[in-house]
């Protein structure tokens, strides 16, 4: 467990603040009607970096201005090297002991975080969801194929993953409009078309590959070229799915939107929470193999309306996102800067650990209660649902900002402009 | 059926030339070591139409140089009005009736197609694999589930379809190295990593989404936003496949590289190939259903190693790529320009129709035989494997360019650089 590092910014060392020096998180921010810029959270306040870098006071890469941009994607594809040096430079003008000239530098060229506006901190170059929570794809599985066949009997052997739709990736806030879609009941024998009856969440830990490959990647390789991780919501809409899956997969089901958080939490970051992931029922092939401690101790929840309906925590993951990392490349797949990769959900062993209403409502057929007596099983109308993460330390915390959606209704007519 | 429109260009006029001006497919090329830039073909020449641009002879945009880029993507991001006006520009700059300032542009800014060399012609935003063949979904389905059991419940009701990895596509001529991938046999307990044993095509057409939207398309609004056509081949690898796809579909079988022509057919350039969809055993729902004949007649076929192996024609198509892309767009999944639609498998009803080996040696039970008396199931090292398409007209084809991939034998160990 690390310590806290004392910022001269006296929010910064706030045991509330999810964003104290030692976690320095990357952003996309506005204020105003000004430009899309790159910031950097600290306590309180957003750091223009994209405003000193043009003023010669931080430079990430010699050359160019990759901080010129609305997105951290030039950044990230300067490789791992780059991004240290970068947050060593940061961290040391924000230190209790910085200069006076890098306090000023800091201080003219940031705005208060309470009068931005956060926007998608990069661009998603293509998105790929994993199912790597043990619990959630044995829960899902009991549902739908019975306890025997719960697990695939691919699933303790890989992390088994699809690809998603990038176009799909909203930053926190957005709202979400209900879909339609293709459903039919086992009592009907036609499909209908209308909007989506069981909307669902899926509280997931998101992965941002730093720099383009096109090779396979060991766990190592694939650990270290991990630029950031997000909360990310895998809205899923499950009777859409239930008719559309087989044999293909999903596909319709998650392409309404996938929320993530405004702030990437650095890699760096999260290496004083590392933990092993569970123990192992079968032994991985060497090439997937465990090498050191790769998942994350990150407390994980979800509210429904403001009221805490599940949490959980990121050290359930069954595969790191590294071993997802290194599996989606296996097959010489290219990946690009700014891939993200979603873990899949992460519920854990007991019921208000379930990370999904699909799992807490087990089916639909389990309603749950909500404080103010109402009951749920799946999303209703004007619900905001949001995600929440920490990573504890000594006097201190790590978080990635809120990922909060709500859900508006339906279109009365989805082709009506 | 339409006749040739007549060029002063007289290797457009050839009943041989894949290009004539009925075509005008879109194309990116550089020569020697120049710079990449957009392009037309015609006959044996290829017009640069950014060179075009650039002096002023022919705009697409009034405010901006959309063809200074390496892709057509912020032209075809311009709509449907601008393509056909920059369509009927070109085509009067081509006619035997030009005048003679617009025959002096084209020689002036045109190369010969036989020393240029020939790019990806877009950037692939995103890439979608539909499975609308239904000779292939039954012969694959009766394959793996019997012949009862062949095509999915939901498959008579709309385009199954599932995400691909963009950043697999390549443009014809690339080579393709062999994936290592994890393979389980039925007999053996345990899976290993090896490389793929049972590699394979398959013959696609592909569509290119035109314009960006963010909500439903009708099946006429989608149809309209199809900016042109592509062959396609999805390299498969059907071991990996076997092991991994269940529950969540193909990842990493598909991940390795998808190959299409190196030229998009305009959609306009294949109005007078349009024929209707086959019978429909079941109605399609409101928004699916057909509205004019949207599939088209296109002669497809495959060659190994210079040899014919099969033949079938985009006809067979149950859904009509406008129909992908409506199904595409239900859940509101926002498209951007340059997505990528894959048309799954065509196939017809003979064996000598099958567009994948998987097919042709029903699951490698039944090897092929070679003119020159070797036997195939799934593609060997050093194969190469191009698929063909040709729309016929009156004195006139069109083509799409060839779509060519030879098979490196895999790495020796596919981690070292």
């Amino acid at each position: 467990m690390s310590d806290l590092i004392q910022s001269w910014l006296p929010s910064a060392n706030s045991p509330d603040s999810e964003f104290p020096l030692n976690n320095l998180p990357y952003g996309v921010f506005s204020v105003a009607d000004g430009d899309l810029r790159c910031g950097i959270a600290i306590g309180n306040r957003i750091v223009d970096v994209t405003g000193l870098e043009a003023a010669g006071l931080l430079r990430a890469d010699p050359d160019a201005e990759v901080l010129d941009a609305p997105f951290w994607n030039d950044f990230m594809d300067l490789g791992p090297q780059v991004w240290a040096t970068f947050r060593a430079a940061l961290t040391a003008m924000l230190k209790a002991d910085a200069s006076d000239d890098a306090q000023d530098a800091i201080t003219t060229y940031s705005v208060p975080m309470a009068g931005a506006t956060l926007h998608l901190p990069f661009r998603v170059s293509e998105y790929t969801d994993f199912y790597a929570g043990r619990h959630h794809a044995t829960n899902v599985g009991t549902m739908f194929r019975g306890a025997e066949n719960a697990l695939p009997p691919n699933w303790l052997h890989m992390p088994i993953g699809y690809n998603g739709r990038a176009s799909s990736v909203v930053v926190s806030g957005t709202d979400i409009r209900r879909p339609w879609g293709q459903l039919k009941s086992p009592d009907h024998e036609t499909p209908i078309f209308a909007p989506c009856r069981r909307f669902d969440i899926e509280l997931e830990l998101g992965a941002i590959v730093g720099t383009a490959s096109n090779r396979p990647l060991s766990v190592d390789q694939a650990n270290a070229n991990i630029f950031g991780y997000v909360l990310l919501n895998d809205w899923s809409a499950r009777d859409i799915q239930a008719w559309e899956y087989q044999p293909l997969g999903p596909f319709q089901a998650k392409a309404t939107a996938t929320t993530i958080s405004p702030w990437i939490v650095p890699s760096a970051a999260l290496i004083p929470f590392r933990t092993a992931t569970p123990p192992r029922e079968k032994p991985l092939l060497p090439h997937l193999a465990d090498t050191t401690a790769m998942n994350h101790t990150i407390t994980l929840s979800v509210t429904l309306n403001g009221e805490q309906i599940a949490h959980t925590n990121a050290d359930e993951l069954y595969y790191s996102s590294a071993q997802q990392l290194a599996h989606h490349t296996t097959s010489g797949c290219p990946m690009r800067a700014g891939d993200l990769l979603g873990s899949g959900t992460i519920s854990g062993p007991e019921k208000i650990n379930r990370g999904s209403l699909l799992e807490l409502s087990w089916g639909g057929k389990e309603p749950f209660t909500l404080a103010n007596g109402d009951t749920r099983t799946f999303i209703e109308d004007g619900d905001t649902l949001a995600l929440h993460g920490t990573a504890k330390g000594n006097g201190y915390q790590i978080g990635f900002g809120p990922c909060t959606g709500q859900i508006l209704p339906a279109a009365k007519d989805p082709f009506q402009t």
